[in-house]
């Protein structure tokens, strides 16, 4: 099969190959629809993109991993469909491996890597990876990895994260001008930078807004301990008005720990909770939401991996790439 | 590093080898919860379970393929945990390809496995699936398959399904009891059995109970498209007082459209919908839900999968696994 052309995708669209080469090349010149119709006719035609074409042919598995804690989370789920939209415009395979939070976990996924059974990888880490040696020892094999959402700090890495720390200030904010004054933040992760910025964040708008109630809670994975810390929070003498939630998982049980002691959302407690849920609107009561731009962090990371994979060195520079979230402001904070 | 014994872990757990025999092979005579430690255990030791461990071990790729629609919706992300567990017993990596309901893709997919990338595959067809070409070339080439919730009716399969058909006519004659008189079918995967159970149960519960009104909708991928649908549904003369969702992903639709022209839940239109959503209970009003066994699914799948891999051929009978749904009754359809 000959190799498809820029010509031939023009050809068929009835369209310029200058205007082919630039929908192809994410030009801001080219509205977001044409570039559609052009990415999708290249994707069914197998074009192949250069200048990456020759050093892509090349690579032996034409796969890349992307390592996630679990997929059961909107959040991974719009990514993981942002990083195939690139792979599969590369012509190449997505492979999906689970830590599901677990240290051990990863460094085993991490010692397969090794072998060279993939071309590249895009990962987000465990809450339990506090060492970086098993992640280390792959980027010394040469496999390009680029991270995203979840990083460890000391690895010289290249990153596409959101602005964790500026939407958790003002979600705090919000819930201080709503009156709140005993904020809760709920985390899982608190060796990860993702929690340690929101966590920040949180920390910096109480005290901007001289609020002394402070509470960081961690939340682990097994459902029946974090009942009993919720609603041991909830029972407390110093309970709070309002909460940031940073794990979507806990979203069902705080709506079930407040239904059981009877606490009105928003009357009694005042709920923001990052996630990017297309339910929210549907809650009862309907949550305010931190939406992180999942999508876009897939396919920025993903072209991010590919321009590495097309060049003969995999130095990593230490380098980040901060896409910014929105907060959706719903019943359940107001 | 010595291979792991079954006396090993007895001795571990302070055990009989005989308890611990036993929880390996699921024996009816050993209580849940040992089962788990034992499980827990032996995968932590890296025990290799016989009569498989010596079959396994010959296995060039150590890894199974997940091949399914989309992740992002609770049945399939519960049928990967359920997986996953049953892999990493047996020492294996397990990898999730997608096929975003494209036949072509599906197609690409398979054409990579004639490479023997993978030592066998769990596979849920795509609704697009109207040929069995590219998966029966798999089959030829003695890569085992276990399908599981989507399946092709021609291929001699084995399958792990749920009965969809029984579960449909339950909830058709449950909103029947509850006064409905004009209910809607909305699917999405024609091309399906899953679908065409689910559907042939409406329509028996619809004629045994003698209601005349039948409307079977088909929404696709298209989020505007369905929009239109559902809403032309809804402001037409014969508009439905019950419908019956067989697509997790049209349920934040369907409340849109029912938030949109004002009609109320449960008083206007009853709403029944297939999913595992663990928000159903939360949402305004609690969503009346079919829940499919789905970790069970794949955990029986993929136990079917290595039962497969530990012999020498790979003959397929065709073998159909029912796991029961069961129906959770809550606002939306009283």
């Amino acid at each position: 099969m000959p190799s498809v052309t820029l010509k031939m995708i023009a050809k068929e669209l009835s369209l310029s190959v200058a205007t082919v080469s630039k929908a192809l090349a994410n030009s801001y010149e080219i509205s977001e629809g044409t570039k559609s119709i052009v990415m999708e006719a290249a994707r069914k035609m197998g074009y192949i993109a250069n200048p990456y074409a020759s050093s892509l042919r090349k690579r032996r598995s034409k796969t890349v991993a992307v390592v996630i804690p679990e997929i059961a989370d909107s959040f991974f789920a719009k990514v993981i469909n942002g990083i195939e939209e690139v792979a599969l415009f590369y012509g190449y395979h997505v492979l999906i491996y689970m830590t599901h939070e677990s240290l051990s976990r990863e460094q085993a996924i991490m010692q397969d890597f090794r072998s060279g059974r993939v071309d590249g990888i895009l990962m987000s880490v465990s809450e339990e990876t506090n060492t970086v040696d098993h992640i280390q020892a792959v980027m010394d094999s040469s496999t390009p990895i680029v991270f995203f959402d979840r990083v460890r700090d000391e690895l010289p890495t290249t990153c596409v994260v959101t602005n964790d720390f500026e939407s958790s200030y003002e979600a705090t904010a919000h819930l201080i001008a709503k009156g709140c004054q005993k904020i809760a933040f709920v985390g899982n992760s608190p060796n990860l930078a993702i929690h340690r910025n929101r966590e920040s964040g949180y920390k910096a708008a109480l005290k901007n807004h001289q609020v002394d109630y402070e509470n960081v809670l961690i939340c682990g994975n097994d459902q029946t301990n974090d009942y009993t810390i919720l609603s041991s929070l909830f029972k407390s003498s110093e309970r709070p008005d309002g909460v940031i939630l940073s794990v979507e998982k806990l979203i069902p049980l705080l709506y079930q720990v407040c239904h059981d002691l009877n606490i009105k959302i928003p009357g009694n407690l005042k709920v923001l909770t990052f996630t990017n849920l297309a339910m929210a609107e549907f809650l009862n009561p309907p949550l305010t939401t931190i939406n992180q731009p999942a999508y876009d962090i897939g396919k920025v990371a993903a072209q991010t991996l590919f321009k590495k994979l097309a060049r003969s060195n995999h130095i990593t520079e230490a380098e980040s790439i901060v896409l910014p979230s929105e907060i959706i402001f719903r019943e359940s904070s107001t």
